[in-house]
């Protein structure tokens, strides 16, 4: 397996996008890519993307973006994995470059949902759980959600107020990225006042959508070894576990995320204490809880904990979601992979101003599609 | 690159399969391969499907179905290229095993078209195409395919009776196929007498759609290297096109196809001479003759040629679509590349009776996404 460097990234700001079509976002990234880096030709595409056959009434992502860029007879593929398209589209690529069969490949993640009203992205999202037992009960992400949440705090003897920490953390850090969505800072006390979505789950619990686009120029290791900016790929992992989450016999333990977890330990060869920051999947305070647990970061039922004192902190202990996460950067789901590995590239070339994990050297990222149904790990390291 | 092999294959006829959901539509094939290989374990799933998200409310195919097939925790993603998404899950399938992160990979096709109204359906299809300049003008595939036709019949001086002998050979192939949903042979008469769809495309230039799936299990070549069934994949190249067809200089000449079959060719070590049979992707006629020029087959404007006497019959010169191609097979279009993929197996192992092509070694597949948009092409030998 030919060892892979992310050579450069491209992020536009979350927002409500609506004076820019689908490929207008999505280009945007890799037009930054192609400016910084100066490329002229590329082998291959792979775009991120959930549910722009509903919600643009446009498929074939992979030909129409690439068309699009200007990707002159590029091959090129769209893959889904629901909220966790973007890694796998990353993770696509990386496949493509590590096997010798092409040489460039642009990782991009779109999506664009606020086209759309809030009731039928509520209903495309849920395309992502088990359209039977899950979907056509009712049972939308934030409901399966809650009842996870619930089922926590009873299992484990948590009040609410022990998630408020997470959300914080998220808002203090996304007030320095232009790119987030929501760039204001919560107090303990803004969480605990939020409206209830869902109980237990409250707004401050819950990642916003948003329109947007992140993209991942890959390239072979060898062609880049020694250039500072370039940014090697160390591990790569995926797993499933079952689409419904009542299939599961302890719906509290995320076994993709341990599974994905820990193959991509094993292929950096590292270990939880080894990782410097941690952008992590919080769509929820929940699945972010589970998500720590899982990984191997606190032990079962103890996820919490560390939201309590600045252990996520930039200047923590193991920073999380420090440009701001998905709750607080925003979270336009086929996209959401490609700003984690994006912040994650920055966090190691050290560009992150008041935000910056000191001295990061080994940056992890963990995309979830469904309920935990599907975990893409990924392990990035400084040359 | 590590070399890869198609151990084992399975698929289920395409009809119009209302008594099962996709699930169990996706499942058969593979609990075929389950069967024929005693696998109990299995690393990796990729699946081809175009439109499940709005034609069955259901989308993160990869989990969905590696949790109801039983693949405990295997890494699962759904790829997407319009019609050509049966081939593009394969291909990603063979990049996993081929980069080393994966010893197996199943690749599955799945579609299912007919529970929803044919104009839903055809308003699907459309999806593939540029949503702004064609689908919202009105442009259905049907469309643009008659417009290429009757601009090549009027650029190279064909009567509509040239096609004729692809739709004849297609059916005669397809009467001995039991997974083909059309088993009927028709005459020259029956061809020049069907019904018009869009001028001049009639009811036998057209592949009807369907419901089916297929399914392939690949493996490293050194795995199995002497086993007469595994099936070595020697050439697998991709290749994009604009996505409207009005864009194209030439919009006669499928640039993708001549890129994507000379990158196989080249893999493979072959030339167009070397190859016993082409599953190509007889959508349409026009598509067909389209790809037979594109990939080497038939001098520029010069394709009908092959259809006028025996030469894409199964004892001819270059055998076509010896299970009934898209046209008398039937177009699931997410699966049908994997149909091609499980067909060319059959070939090279010499199990196909009435329409087996004498002592075939080398089988090239092409599977077509849009108006030629996007146009993967596969190249399989005997070992």
């Amino acid at each position: 397996m030919r060892e892979v460097a992310i050579l450069e990234i491209g992020q536009v700001p979350v927002s409500e996008n609506w004076d820019k079509s689908l490929l207008e976002l999505a280009g945007e990234p890799v037009l930054q890519i192609f400016e910084k880096t100066g490329l002229t030709s590329l082998d291959s595409v792979f775009v991120g993307n959930m549910m722009s056959g509903s919600a643009n009434h446009q498929l074939h992502l992979g030909a129409y973006i690439a068309d699009w860029i200007g990707a002159q007879n590029a091959s090129a593929v769209h893959v889904e994995a629901a909220c966790s398209s973007g890694a796998a589209a990353f993770r696509a690529a990386l496949m493509a470059v590590a096997s010798g069969d092409v040489d460039s490949a642009i990782a991009v993640g779109v999506e664009k949902m606020t086209d759309s009203p809030a009731p039928e992205i509520t209903a495309e999202l849920a395309t992502a759980a088990d359209a039977d037992y899950e979907r056509d009960m009712g049972a939308t992400f934030v409901a399966l959600n809650a009842l996870l949440m619930r089922r926590y705090m009873e299992e484990y003897g948590w009040q609410k107020d022990a998630f408020a920490g997470f959300s914080v953390n998220a808002h203090a850090n996304g007030v320095h990225n232009p790119n987030a969505r929501f760039r204001s800072a919560i107090t303990r006390e803004t969480y605990l006042k939020a409206g209830m979505v869902c109980d237990p789950i409250n707004v401050m619990d819950a990642a916003g959508i948003g329109d947007g686009a992140a993209a991942a120029l890959l390239v072979p290791l060898e062609k880049v070894r020694g250039l500072a900016q370039a940014i090697r790929v160390a591990g790569s992992a995926a797993a499933t576990d079952t689409i419904a989450v009542a299939d599961r016999r302890d719906p509290l333990w995320l076994s993709a995320a341990e599974k994905s977890a820990k193959a991509a330990y094993t292929q950096a060869e590292v270990t939880p204490d080894d990782i410097d920051l941690f952008e992590l999947h919080d769509a929820f305070t929940i699945i972010e809880t589970l998500s720590l647990e899982a990984s191997g970061f606190a032990e079962r039922g103890r996820g919490p904990e560390l939201a309590a004192d600045g252990a996520i902190a930039p200047t923590g202990r193991i920073p999380l979601v420090t440009m701001g996460g998905l709750k607080a950067r925003g979270h336009p789901v086929g996209a959401t992979g490609l700003y984690q590995i994006a912040e994650a590239v920055m966090q190691l070339r050290g560009v992150c101003g008041a935000v910056q994990v000191p001295d990061a050297r080994i940056a992890m990222t963990q995309n979830i599609g469904g309920s935990g149904s599907n975990v893409f790990t990924h392990i990035l390291r400084k040359q």
